[in-house]
């Protein structure tokens, strides 16, 4: 069984997973795609993962071929889906045992397919798998957060090319989150009911310089201490709480962003490396006031000791710059 | 003139230096070491950097050969050691001009050694350099805080592969060390007057399980809940708050146990890339208590979309498994 476990000193918390260990690292050792033939993603292959707890197919049998999206377990779980959560608190040491979700989400049948480069449709179907898993999960009382995320590329953490995203349901809900749901709360409360994700949306549109798209209903920025050369989130002109509310109305303008941005980057960074994860509320909402969003960060430089050290971050791109280039067209910084 | 941003929700800080963005890559690009006719750290090669700092030196003239350690000013600084800290705060945006000090302390004028294959002299040497540094950077009252790091191997950010540490100084506090100070001022409370890390010493001894190596000065554990796999730290057993008030007879220990411990790394782990840095109390002590200790994390698995997304890590190695593989020997899991 998995096992979570809280830093002595600070809110950082760890999942050990030994099975993650056992992930064939072959591919990704050599810098290599993975063989089509070796691909439990591809169609026909099927039986290489577990069952499926989802897929959109016209005609076939589950876990047969016909789908052109597919939901299955993660055959090598960071965290376990059955068992009862059990905290256990000494002075020193605090450990939760490692129940959850992780779950792949195939986005094509296509093994050398780039999700900025599907065609709307196919995007659109990857937004709608997303919130269908989200909804069938967030029942489980067990899951405090859920986190749907894509590792894009070797150095993005990916160990199989064929493009996928993945979601992963915690016990516990995340220093992130924790840190964001806080900030939203104290920034209503001091100014008597604004919030400070609509603040951003309205202030990086006035100011202009780091709008990277837009459209009816999705902003695109790079944000003002992106972390990251080219870091870019999106996040909903509306003020709205949960991406699992997502409308039919807002899932075309969601997608269409999303590919524009992603279509941006490949282009003009050369198929960078990536990782996306959306922001939404804790599962239990009652107590958080939230606005979800969507952040890409691309792997373009390598963090180090000082990193580590302090919880800094050393951007060498202005997010000005950035936004510039992703917008208009143009070249990269030649080192990073 | 480098900029610090915090982000507009969370306490995430951001060094932007566009300098740093023009550091040579061609070594770290192709994956080779850096040739030693093109390497700055090498003797004879005194004028490849700004004039030095601080040079250990029987005979010999100011950036000449003749030393054994050197410290020098960084040539693409992350923070500048000129002008004065302002800071900028609007609703959003909160910002303060990038005054700091970068250096570079040059472990030694062999460009083919290795830390922990040094002579027990040349590494209590490095280490009183630390100290001098320290000691003289803490004067100016600008900085807050002085981190001292290394980067080995070009996974962990060394662009540079001539063994070197860095230092470096900022108008801030990071908030690693922040919550840190804070947690240790809490345990302080909550417990009438102990000391969370002399706990964690303690227990640790009492376990044994997560021990690596101890000497009478000096203890190197893996900690409870390892971000990475292998992290150890080394933890003074004396409840000291600093590391710059280290003693003669300290420094001989701690000399050999850091030597000790990236020794059972280099030899059990086959030289892996890693960093390492020192936790000390913030420039200002007045108001905190601290614990000083060392961490080396070595650079085995990539983070990906759920570490970022979260501030959770995913960890396959338990810190009693890997504790046990660098205090006995033996191999590391397969695949990580």
């Amino acid at each position: 069984m998995p096992e979570l476990r809280k830093d002595y000193v600070t809110d950082t918390w760890v999942v050990f997973s030994t099975v993650r260990g056992k992930r064939p690292q072959e591919s990704a050792a050599q810098g290599r795609k993975t063989p089509p033939e070796k691909c439990p993603f591809c169609l026909g292959h099927e039986a290489m993962t577990p069952p499926e707890v989802l897929a959109y197919r016209k005609d076939g049998t589950p876990n047969g071929p016909g789908w052109w999206i597919r939901c299955v377990p993660n055959k090598y779980p960071a965290l376990e889906v059955e068992g009862e959560v059990h905290r256990r608190v000494t002075q020193l040491f605090h450990s939760v045992n490692g129940v959850g979700a992780h779950e792949v989400i195939v986005e094509t049948p296509d093994h050398e397919a780039n999700l900025s480069q599907l065609s709307d449709f196919q995007v659109q179907e990857i937004i709608t798998a997303y919130k269908h898993r989200y909804n069938d999960l967030i029942r489980d009382k067990r899951f405090k957060y859920i986190l749907i995320f894509k590792n894009h590329g070797e150095k993005a953490g990916a160990s199989i090319s064929h493009p996928h995203s993945q979601l992963i349901a915690t016990p516990i809900v995340p220093r992130r989150i924790m840190e964001e749901v806080a900030a939203v709360q104290r920034f209503h409360e001091q100014t008597g009911g604004s919030c400070i994700y609509c603040e951003i949306v309205e202030t990086e549109l006035e100011e202009g310089k780091r709008v990277v798209s837009e459209n009816e209903k999705f902003v695109a920025i790079s944000p003002y201490a992106a972390r990251f050369p080219f870091e870019t989130w999106i996040l909903p002109r509306a003020h709205e709480m949960a991406f699992e509310d997502l409308t039919d109305e807002e899932r075309t303008p969601f997608a269409r962003i999303l590919k524009d941005v992603l279509g941006r980057m490949h282009g003009i960074l050369n198929d960078p490396p990536f990782n996306h994860y959306i922001h939404t509320a804790p599962c239990d909402r009652k107590e958080s006031r939230y606005h979800w969003h969507l952040e890409i960060t691309p792997r373009l430089t390598e963090t180090a000791g000082f990193e580590r050290g302090t919880g800094f971050y050393i951007n060498p791109v202005m997010p000005e710059d950035a936004a510039q280039i992703l917008r208009e067209g143009g070249k990269p910084p030649a080192s990073m």
